[in-house]
C-alpha cells in the first residue's frame, strides 16, 4: 500500500494513548488547584481541532469552555481569558506566530497553558506552564485532555472502560481501516483528480475535521480547490449552487450531529450525480463498544481520507510538502 | 439607480432605530431581573448575524455571551442554556423549522427568549417571550440588544451619545453610501458576471456578514459559487489555490480585527491580479464620529453589497428571489 508504513502507524496511535498518564496527572492537579473555564487556542488546522474538542464536550459537559482563534484573540480579546482560565494550545512546528504571541497574552492576562508542543525546544514550548512533547495525534491529545475534565466534573463515567478499549484496540484499527478504505482513496482519487472545485460537507466532531481537510489538506497540500460547509449551513443558501456534476463529499459521523448529515445525504441524489458519502460506520472498529464509537468517528474518516491523499499525490504528481507561499516569503 | 428606493431605505433604518425605547425596557427589565448568560441563536443568514453580534461584544463585554447554531444545538444540545438564559433570534418568515423547535427546546430548559420576528403572527412569534416585529435591518437589532446590555454593565458609557449619532445620521448616511458606492457595484458586477467561484474574505464584524453574502446572496439568490473565509485563516491553507486570476474579494472594516483583513490586502497584489476590496473607510459616514466607525464597519460593506446585487441581477437575468431548491420540495 501506498505511503503506508503499518507498523509506524500503530506506534503513532499507542504513543499517543500512553500520554494519558501524564494527561492526567496535569489536569488532575489543575482540578484540584481549580480553574474557571477551558480556552482551546487556535489557527488554521489547529483551531479545527479546537472545534472538535469543543463540540465532543457539549455533548456532556457543564464545564465554562470556549474556543478562540489565535488571531481574533490578539486582536478583539476575549474578556473570558484571565487568571484560573486553563489555555489548550497545539502547535506541531511551535513558531506559528499567532499562537506564539496568543499564549502569550494569555498568561500576560494570568491565564495557565497546557501545550502540546511537538518539537520542545521552540519558545512556544518553553513559554507553556505544562508541556507535553509528541508528534501527531493532536485530535486524540485534545480529547484526552476534555474527557479527564469531563471526568473530574463526575461528567464521564465510563471513562476507564472507554480507555481501557481504546488503549487495546484503537491503534490496530485504525490501521485497519486504513487497509478497508484504500481502493475505495484510489477510485475516489482518479475520479476527482481533475476537479475545478470539491465541496466538503459535515457535522459534529465532523465539521472539524471537514474544514481542515478541505482547507489543510486539499487546497494548502493538493492545490485543489475547495469548500467546506457544515450540513446544518449546507440548507440555507449552499444548496442552491449544487447541480448535476457539482463533487460535493458528505462526511458522516456516530456523535449526535449524524442526522444533520443524514439529511445532506437524502437531499443529494435528488438534485446531484457526482456526490460521495464516507460514512465512520462503514467501518469496523474491533474491541471498540457501539456507544464510544461517536467519539471516534473523525479518526475513522480520517484514517479514510488518509487513502485518498496517497494516491491523490501520485496522481496529480504534486508532493503534499511543497508550498506555493506558505513560509516562502514575508507577508 | 437600479432597485433604489431612497426615501423607503431611510424610513426602513429610521423605524428600525426607533424600536431602541422597546429594547431597552425589555433588555432593562431581564438586567433588573438578573440573568446568567445570552445565547445569540440563529442558522444560516441569522446564524451570520449572531457570530456579528458575538464579535461586536467581545471587544468590550465581560457578560456571559456565547452563539448557538439552532441546527446543532437541536442534536448535540448546549448544557448553558438553561434557567435564567436569555436567548436572542430573529426570523424573517418565523416559519424556519430549526428556529421553531430550538426555540421550544431552549424554553423548555427554563430560558426566556427575545425575538425579532418580522411576521408577528407566526407560530415562532407567538412563543417567544419578548416579540419584536419590524422588517429588516438584522443587525442593528442585534446590535441595540447588545449595547444595551453592555450599557447597563457599565461596559458602553458612550451609549447615549453613540445612539444621538445614529439617529440623527445613520439612516442618510447609509442611502448616501449606496449612491457613492454605485459605480463601483456596476463595475463589479460586470466584470465578475461569469466568475465560475468568488472567493470573499473578511474579518471582525465584517466576517458574519462576509458569510452571509457569500452563501445568503451569491450562493442562494445569483446562483454563483463562492467560498468565504476568515481574513486570520486564509493564510493557513485558502492562500495556496490562489493565483494571478482567482477572483478574490474582501472586506475590510473598521474595529479591532482589521489587520487582519489589511495582512491579506497587503499579501494579495504578490500572487494575484484579480482582486477587489472594499474598505469601509473609503465611505463618508457624515455626523458620524471616528471613534465609532468600526461598530457601523459592515453595515457600510452592506450598502455597497446592495450596490453589487443591483447591478448583478440586471446583467445575469437571474430574479434575485427565485430559488432552485430551497423550500421547493421535501428534504
Amino acid at each position: 500500500m501506498l505511503k503506508f508504513d503499518e507498523q509506524k502507524q500503530i506506534d503513532s496511535v499507542k504513543g499517543a494513548l500512553a500520554l494519558r498518564g501524564k494527561i492526567e496527572e496535569i489536569v488532575d492537579q489543575i482540578c484540584k488547584d481549580g480553574f474557571k473555564n477551558i480556552c482551546w487556542l487556535g489557527i488554521g488546522g489547529t483551531y479545527a481541532s479546537c472545534l472538535q474538542a469543543e463540540v465532543h464536550m457539549k455533548e456532556k459537559s457543564g464545564l465554562d469552555f470556549f474556543v478562540e482563534n489565535a488571531a481574533e484573540y490578539l486582536t478583539t480579546g476575549n474578556k473570558k481569558v484571565g487568571a484560573d482560565t486553563i489555555v489548550v494550545v497545539s502547535s506541531v512546528t511551535g513558531s506559528t506566530i499567532e499562537m506564539v504571541e496568543g499564549v502569550k497574552k494569555a498568561s500576560a492576562a494570568g491565564a495557565k497553558v497546557l501545550g502540546f508542543i511537538d518539537v520542545d525546544t521552540t519558545e512556544l514550548a518553553q513559554i507553556v506552564d505544562y508541556e507535553i512533547a509528541y508528534p501527531g495525534n493532536e485530535q486524540l491529545k485534545f480529547f484526552m485532555v476534555a474527557d479527564r475534565f469531563m471526568y473530574n466534573a463526575g461528567e464521564f463515567p465510563e471513562y476507564d472502560r472507554y480507555y481501557k478499549e481504546l488503549d487495546e484496540n484503537l491503534a490496530v484499527d485504525l490501521v485497519e481501516v486504513e487497509k478497508a478504505a484504500d481502493a475505495f482513496g484510489e477510485a475516489f482519487a482518479k475520479k476527482h483528480c481533475n476537479d475545478s472545485i470539491h465541496y466538503f460537507v459535515g457535522a459534529g466532531n465532523q465539521y472539524g475535521s471537514t474544514y481542515s481537510y478541505a482547507m489543510c489538506y486539499w487546497e494548502e497540500q493538493h492545490w485543489i480547490r475547495t469548500k467546506s460547509i457544515h450540513s446544518a449551513e449546507f440548507f440555507h443558501g449552499m444548496l442552491e449552487i449544487v447541480d448535476r456534476d457539482t463533487p460535493v463529499t458528505v462526511f458522516v459521523g456516530e456523535d449526535a450531529q449524524r442526522s444533520l448529515s443524514e439529511r445532506v445525504v437524502k437531499f443529494l441524489p435528488r438534485v446531484c450525480a457526482n456526490y460521495t458519502v464516507i460514512d465512520s460506520k462503514d467501518y469496523e472498529l474491533k474491541g471498540i463498544s457501539e456507544e464510544f464509537r461517536g467519539n471516534l468517528s473523525h479518526l475513522v474518516t480520517h484514517a479514510v481520507t488518509q487513502r485518498i491523499d496517497a494516491h491523490l499525490e501520485q496522481i496529480n504528481c504534486h508532493p503534499m510538502e511543497i508550498r506555493r507561499y506558505y513560509r516562502q516569503f514575508d507577508y
